[in-house]
């Protein structure tokens, strides 16, 4: 079975929304075995909705649109696959009544743009919303599925959990397991997988980059779990031991809880001082729940003269070596070992841009210092790109150093 | 000119990555005055990419793909494309070279299927890419422009910016003014715009709402400018006497660049003191470039003990009114203060969850202090969501009421 989410909204096309319906509905439906070939969004306007709607009844076996389902006149989703299909709209006297009592729950009126919601195609069922007004459809015609589920998420996510999953369950078993690298290539990683491609016609492996790193995804379906599962395992085996120094993680762990969990396992503390980066490794360190455990304090030294007075570097090494060196980098982290009962600390300075600042070292060029009190590693890296973005790849590698500094103690 | 962004790439149709891409060109078309009508996506299968480009040719005149340009056997945009058109692939050697020397420049080498990335379309041209090594295309054929960028979306989002727009700009003079306020509901605020819809045919609106802020977008379209710039401010003008009290910027400047300009404009230096939120509130406002002229320090103090160590909170008051209280958060601000030549200090302490961390107060409570030495104000919260959530508001409110102490001064 081939699926199409169509997306109907204006709301989406000029970008006054991010949608993000379709990536929830390609999760799920994945989950449930079926492939989704295709994701379009039309405007609200009747002949491309139309346009929309026949192609999709074309080239696809199952369809859910989202989106135009309310009481106002832009809302012309269900009477516009009505004519597609030629099946006459119906008004349900039942979900007439079921949505006055909706609105006088919410102490509101229900005015009479409002009753369209409780009209369904001939020969369709009603979708229950628990949550907003207007109800989704669900639509057998001619060896199709159409489901129609509200726009707002909220609303459609839970109505595809309690009301669309029972009706469209699979028989058979779908495992996933996810490998994350980071230090290959994907070009170089794909090479290096051709050969499990088709070593079982049941299990896929894709890979996804992003930031550096790379995921290889294996999916499989089966109607046989136990073999399925065994199958899986040898295939991760297998890529486990051809990648085994690039794997940091499984099933899509960020990088810096593949670092918290070091940190937590080894019972380490961790501060950070920052400059270039002027807190953002601490901020996405923080986002980790229970990370007090691991995480103490950090010192923010955007100026020279915070450097000096929080982290005791010294004059001389700043005005000698420069603000972006190695040997600030390193005083900058001992400074913050020396004044606190931390395990490890990490440093960072650089040039993020877009101007030097009175600099004349290039703008991209990072140092990275790590330290434990006994060893000391610096890192010089050269981004390329706006400051934003030298700022989260400055951020990605630190984490990314500090995991190899921890695997390496 | 009417406009279609099509996604190639099964990792978006599988759910694996949320297409922010969309989003991104379509407010960027709509801000050049073009009309977005559809958005596709397509997994990375031969036939599908071809039907969906050849559909795309049909009913729109500017095509803009994202994705499938990468080294590997899955990136096939640009093979796809040039079949559907009858154009042929050459290879560029100076491409070639360039795309070596990138390789070169991040220590890398450049393995075999790289070299198909050079590739263009016989009467296309090379897009830059600065930040990745897939360039992107820019054909103009029969009538139609084509587009081919990167699916990463900061490669594709900087190539756009510098590469694109300069290319496809209109004849016409397109204005555009935002006006951001904060305090003032969406509803309410379009009520009170309706009757400036239809005041100037050339000139329309619209509201976007986002964190308790609605920015109200105002685009002209014309030939003659000078008329259009006027009938532009005329509307600002009214708008401006209307909202007054509630605009805090213009054209999506982000509330921490307000801050940014209120103390660079009052030549004060700031510093943070922070803890519930991490280093996040330093994170954001470092994205500034120069942000160096005010931004000097800033302590993310975690732990009770750096709190106590590093900014001189008495151990007394957090064990009376507890870590997450109105009187460590002036202890907190008053201590950077104290310990060093800032202007003006702003702390935060909180309970962002999940865990209360043994606290037994309820979680989202934030309190939030702005001191100058000379005036102390306290602002306490209670935030609702997750973890990510809570702390993302706390900043925003640290900001928003940052910008008011400044005002106040």
């Amino acid at each position: 079975m081939y699926a199409e989410i169509l997306t109907i909204g204006t709301e989406i096309t000029t970008g006054s929304i991010l949608n993000t319906n379709n990536q929830f509905l390609s999760k799920k439906l994945l989950d449930l075995g079926i492939d989704v070939h295709y994701h379009s969004t039309v405007d609200d306007n009747v002949d491309r909705i139309h346009d929309a709607i026949r192609l999709a009844l074309k080239r696809s076996d199952l369809i859910i649109t989202t989106g135009g389902l309310g009481p106002t006149a832009d809302d012309m989703t269900k009477e516009i696959i009505s004519k597609s299909l030629g099946l006459d709209l119906i008004l349900d006297e039942k979900m007439v009544n079921t949505i006055r009592e909706k609105f006088a729950r919410m102490n509101s009126t229900m005015t009479e743009n409002n009753v369209k919601q409780a009209t369904k195609l001939k020969g369709s069922n009603f979708l229950k919303n628990s949550i907003g007004t207007a109800p989704g459809i669900f639509l057998k015609h001619e060896g199709k599925i159409v489901i129609m589920l509200p726009g707002v998420p909220s609303e459609m996510e839970y109505m595809f959990e309690r009301e669309v999953i029972p009706l469209i369950k699979q028989d058979y078993t779908i495992l996933k397991k996810s490998v994350n690298t980071i230090g290959i290539g994907e070009a170089e990683l794909e090479m290096k997988i051709k050969d499990l491609l088709d070593m079982y016609p049941n299990i896929s492996l894709a890979t996804f980059p992003s930031d550096g790193q790379v995921e290889i995804k294996i999916i499989g379906r089966a109607i046989d779990e136990k073999n399925l599962e065994r199958n899986m395992s040898n295939i991760v085996e297998i890529i486990e031991k051809r990648f085994k120094e690039y794997i940091y993680g499984y099933d899509n762990i960020p990088m810096e809880v593949a670092v918290f969990n070091l940190l937590s396992k080894n019972k380490l503390k961790i501060g950070f001082c920052e400059s270039c980066t002027g807190g953002l490794i601490s901020a996405r360190f923080s986002r980790i729940p229970g990370v007090s455990k691991v995480f103490d304090r950090s010192i923010i030294s955007y100026s020279n003269n915070s450097k000096i007075e929080e982290l005791g570097v010294k004059p001389h090494t700043i005005n000698k070596y420069g603000v972006v060196s190695e040997e600030t980098a390193i005083e900058m982290a001992n400074g913050l070992l020396s004044r606190s009962d931390l395990d490890i600390a990490l440093s960072i300075t650089g040039l993020a841009g877009p101007s030097g600042d009175g600099e004349e070292k290039p703008i991209g060029l990072v140092y990275i210092c790590i330290s434990d009190g006994k060893n000391t590693k610096t890192i010089e890296s050269n981004f390329l790109g706006s400051r934003t973005i030298i700022q989260d790849k400055a951020t990605m590698k630190a984490f990314s150093e500090l995991r190899k500094f921890l695997l390496s103690k």
